[in-house]
């Protein structure tokens, strides 16, 4: 989830999206306005040969992206299957590329094996790989409409247990379906490269600030800062690892242990008020701006410290005494007014953006037809105004062209493809949708990639959510518009989000010198990884925890139920709420309107202190146990900051990325320690002190 | 327990006695030299009016040193009960006795009240007092024979429950007793402190370092220095104050909470290696020298990860299926070696300390008739040869006497009325054990008080356990010899350590040019205020925890056994140790001489890596769970001086003071809860796997 571009854009659709960060951006940017007072970025480099595209590709980065690839997709597997917000690992995938390739290339060095010195072209190769293949896991939707597809979340959302469509995860059929849907975002855009980053001069500020990143950590003083950000970051990865070693010994179930730590109190446990001493989001909260912290815990306390136990008071009333489960209950009214507070949002922030999109298109068209010269043509006067830095980008940007045939033809064959194999994996899903879909994706596909160039903001889970919506009630409830919605939100959300990446990638291609053909070749071989690995990542959580997906679960993977519930509606409409619940969603979604049309009114200096409706939806599912964890994130990160700035802006991030990291990569050995059947041996039990009385006189006898 | 001490004389006696430092000393003396390149203490302090020694006891240094003596005897109480490991609280009385006046006088300039600036000797006298009621905490032996006669001690300690002696703790006698005994070490030793402190200059190391430490408060510097040190140790007093707070909502039972984690799995935690999560043993292990801390944890991994288990295995042939806690069963085994160990050390060092006393003041007296013009007659040329601050020192320590007729005077007064009052209050103690004990007093005040001022070790408890040998087998076994030797030590304990705090406090008196009269003066409110404030205390917790004493509880006692199989043992001999026991105990009581022997053989250089027996001797009663918690602590001092020396050295002590202070004071409102019957409402369990499966299904059903 980028949540920081929230902030620019003042909304937040994608707190439920993808990945970026500007905390970096920012520092990277100061870092390069004090170098520009002595030399350019391209001129500190000027003596360095940039090497060929095909050099660019070396066997070792793709060795070290695919070891950071399932690093990372276990990582994002772990956030998409807890709480589901995903903070920006761009940091610690740049970090990470640069260590392990400056290590490798060292020590070949010493041996004297060392062919080709390491360049930032090559570590942006790695970078882009990475964020495609860890891309996927998000994308694929294994905490989201893939999963909800499952015979566990729509069982636990349905109060008749007959005659329900559902179609489990396996392994063989989400390999089929991500490699036909994923790849098509990378063709669709691509003759558009040039037009967006050359002539538009888009931002693209994830892609920006990571190629500062990269271009700073390949000067001597920025290898040294890498350097100790490393060490920092691999002080708190052990740390994080080792603390959640320690927590697992004491989990015999899921109801012992620290995540279970009643901190406030069993009275409030019972409301999810606690600390679940998770070092992952205490790390996410660092890395999210304050106001994300604040809304997600201020989310949490208007559900479940108000309304919720107000609405359990109308039991019997609005709703009858069903199981805790049961969406006619009271969890309906937690779900569907979540549900709500996400749409009104999201389609505030869509409606925004894309016309924002539309007359900033529309403005440079004119500016280019205004110029009857276009700037590519390189013997033009024009590029006397270019910086040094921008005519050195710009020559190797185009340099190495990648024909436009290729990418049509590609985005055809794959196209016919995948509309031949969809309906065979989803039955509900027919050839026509996925014309219709495939028709109109490159469309959303530029729209997205540009609103994001210029907000940094990926829509890709709104578009996907368009589509659920409208394949859905398309395809009807009597021939299974469930599934078949939420087929159509994957292929949409694949496209439309792996474009946007791409293009993100190009930029940061463009500003290190990388070639747009090993970018796009990177960036596909990351995708293809990502189609393996990520399933395969997804497949062990799925076999090692076998209450995946329940609610008492450690991996609740909260959005299957929101995504499976949303397609409901697209198709039976509302009659499926319980009384009353129709009127607070109605509430909820203007509530979600108005509070983004104040932030916009007031202006983003003025606005710093109105919630995000979006950050607020979460712990309505969820509770606040991890609004906790990010609100001491943010905590921590002030504190920093007010005792020393300098230091926090350069090591938050890294210590930040560390926790997350530590603790991700907990969940590979603990998920081979479940699958080989061994279990922790003590349980952390917390008992009121009159059941504990009773636990005690019966374990006495 | 003064554990510094250890290292200088090269052995361990008071583990178990009082509370000295030296850390402060060796930094508090370097700061002096390189203050003594410009000017000397004096010169600096040329300018200030010593105050007449009634000003110096102002109400206000009474106030504060009442607040101050609640606050250490319920931490020093605190410490008794639960290992009996008592480190120096000098620095931290004289932080905050520094801190509550100079805020006080604050106030009043503000105001235009101040009527009196606050004086270095004013400081001194309000450390004097706190130090001198804090110690009745320990000398009254709440922890040690005082609560060994207890009836809960005595049954614990005894197989057969028929016609045993006891006196429980009640306020009423223990106010009498403390009185009748606790004056006559003021008046035992005053009429010889100019010889010890002018005419030897004894160095009296606490003293040194708490006057070097007074000194530099008042100093424009040393007051910036206070500040921060007095900062932190605010900080991390609230931090372990809130720290033992919310530990207490998860510690339904003794066997909940964190005091019960089994950090290192339930195997460990049945042999009593855990971490407790205990602030105020951390902080004990940051002030302890790094051996003592090592030497605690080998002495707890030799005996519960060897010895006992292997003694374990001889069930039912060296000891019959007894309960646990029987003398004659494994906890036999457990104190006896143990004390064998404590009275081999203590015998060693009792020894070696008496002969090195005897030889330097044979010694002195020598050079003092070599010598024909006394010291002390200050026109005489030997002056001329005296620093400018020992002139100023001696000139102010001669000034105000206290005659020796009122020394005599008071010692007769209060001897004849202790004698007359002690065999109504312990009938088995007759008033001639009484008399003998009287007559010899002075002779060991003297010898503990010289001893002290050479090597900084108070011999007290040795001294006590003298007295339990030999008044307990004259009394013998039919007349109740067990409660005679206890009382006993008591008397002896109580005379012996006030006269060398009282000479300690000369010292201190001495460098800070404090009146004599008033360190006398102050040290007896001090002690009046002792005597009223530790049987209260004690009986706070005597009364808010009905299981003190009791092993599995939170607050042991482990020391009031110790003292009570001593006893017995001296009045019964060895008839009553279980099987193999004794030669045991020969081997250990042996070892302890040997280790002794071999660590002055090496030399103070050489012998850092060898333990200290009387250290190894407490984990044999209690298990290794504090051990860790103090390496823990030598560990964080460990690195934090690797790191940054000087800060360490500057703020360790304030640190671990706060560690210490913060989860002492939580002592008074937890007992304060617990008399008001408010329970913590939750327990924190640790259940095995399988008995946790049994405990869910017992739950659910």
């Amino acid at each position: 989830m980028g949540v920081v571009p929230m902030e620019s854009s003042g909304s937040s659709e994608n707190v439920e999206s993808r990945v970026h960060e500007l905390n970096i951006n920012e520092e990277e940017r100061n870092g390069e306005v004090e170098k520009e007072e002595e030399l350019s970025v391209e001129q500190i480099f000027a003596k360095k040969e940039v090497p060929s595209w095909k050099k660019q590709l070396t066997v070792r980065a793709f060795v070290v992206s695919f070891v950071l690839s399932v690093m990372f997709s276990f990582i994002v597997m772990k956030l998409n299957l807890t709480v589901g917000i995903i903070p920006s690992l761009n940091v610690s995938a740049g970090l990470l590329g640069f260590f392990f390739v400056k290590t490798w290339t060292k020590l070949l060095e010493r041996s004297g094996l060392l062919k080709q010195p390491f360049t930032r072209q090559e570590n942006t190769v790695i970078q882009t790989c990475v964020v495609a293949a860890s891309g996927i896991a998000y994308s694929g939707g294994f905490g989201s409409y893939l999963f909800a597809m499952s015979e566990r979340v729509v069982k636990q959302s349905e109060k008749s247990q007959d005659g329900l469509e559902y179609k489990n995860p396996e392994l063989g059929w989400m390999f089929g379906f991500l490699f036909v849907v994923s790849f098509l975002g990378l063709f669709s855009l691509v003759p558009l490269r040039k037009i967006m980053i050359v002539d538009f001069k888009l931002t693209y500020p994830s892609g920006t600030a990571t190629a500062h990143l990269i271009n700073s950590f390949h000067t001597p003083e920025g290898a040294k800062l890498a350097k100790k950000q490393v060490r920092e970051l691999g002080k708190f990865f052990s740390f994080s690892f080792l603390w959640s070693f320690f927590q697992w010994f004491f989990t015999a179930t899921d109801e012992c242990g620290f995540q279970k730590f009643p901190t406030f109190g069993l009275k409030a446990f019972e409301n999810k008020f606690y600390f679940d001493f998770s070092a992952t989001y205490v790390g996410v909260g660092m890395i999210c701006p304050h106001i994300v912290n604040v809304s997600v815990l201020i989310g949490g306390i208007l559900s479940w410290g108000i309304m919720w136990p107000l609405i359990e008071t109308r039991k019997g009333h609005w709703y009858t005494d069903l199981d805790p489960n049961s969406m006619q209950g009271l969890k309906g009214y937690q779900v569907f007014i979540g549900i709500a507070l996400i749409l009104g949002d999201g389609l505030y922030s869509f409606t925004k953006v894309l016309s924002q999109t539309m007359a900033d298109l529309y403005k440079k068209i004119q500016s280019r037809k205004a110029m009857p010269i276009p700037v590519s043509e390189r013997s033009s006067p024009v590029t006397k105004t270019l910086s040094y830095d921008d005519q050195c980008r710009t020559q190797l940007f185009l340099k190495d062209q990648i024909p436009t045939w290729v990418a049509i033809g590609g985005y055809i064959a794959i196209a016919i493809v995948s509309t031949a194999t969809l309906p065979h994996i989803f039955h509900q899903l027919k050839w026509y949708h996925i014309i219709v879909i495939y028709t109109f994706a490159p469309v959303l596909a530029f729209c997205n990639a540009f609103g994001c160039g210029l907000t940094d903001w990926s829509l890709a889970s709104a578009y996907g959510k368009l589509a659920i919506f409208t394949i859905g009630a398309w395809a009807g409830a009597s021939h299974g518009g469930v599934l078949a919605g939420l087929a159509a939100c994957g292929v949409m959300m694949n496209i439309v989000s792996t474009a946007s990446d791409l293009m993100q990638d190009f930029k940061t291609g463009y500003m290190t010198l990388a070639s747009p053909r090993s970018m796009f070749v990177s960036q596909g071989i990351g995708t293809a990884m990502g189609c393996v690995i990520s399933p395969c990542v997804f497949w062990i959580f799925y076999k090692a925890f076998p209450d995946l997906g329940m609610e008492s679960s450690e991996y609740p993977a909260p959005f299957a139920s929101v995504y499976y519930n949303m397609a409901k509606l697209g198709v039976e409409g509302f009659s499926a709420l319980p009384k009353e619940c129709l009127k607070l969603c109605y509430a909820f979604f203007a509530a979600a309107l108005l509070i983004n049309i104040i932030r916009d009114a007031l202006g983003k200096k003025r606005s710093w202190f109105i919630p995000l409706p979006m950050a607020m939806a979460i712990p309505f599912f969820l509770g606040s146990y991890f609004a906790i964890d990010m609100c001491i994130g943010s905590l921590i990160l002030y504190i920093w900051q007010k005792r020393n700035k300098a230091g926090a802006d350069a090591f938050a991030p890294a210590v930040a990325s560390g926790l997350i990291c530590g603790d991700g990569i907990w969940a590979l050995p603990s998920s081979i320690l479940a699958l080989a059947g061994l279990k922790p041996p003590i349980c952390m039990k917390f008992l009121s002190r009159s059941i504990n009385n009773k636990v005690d006189s019966y374990l006495g006898s």
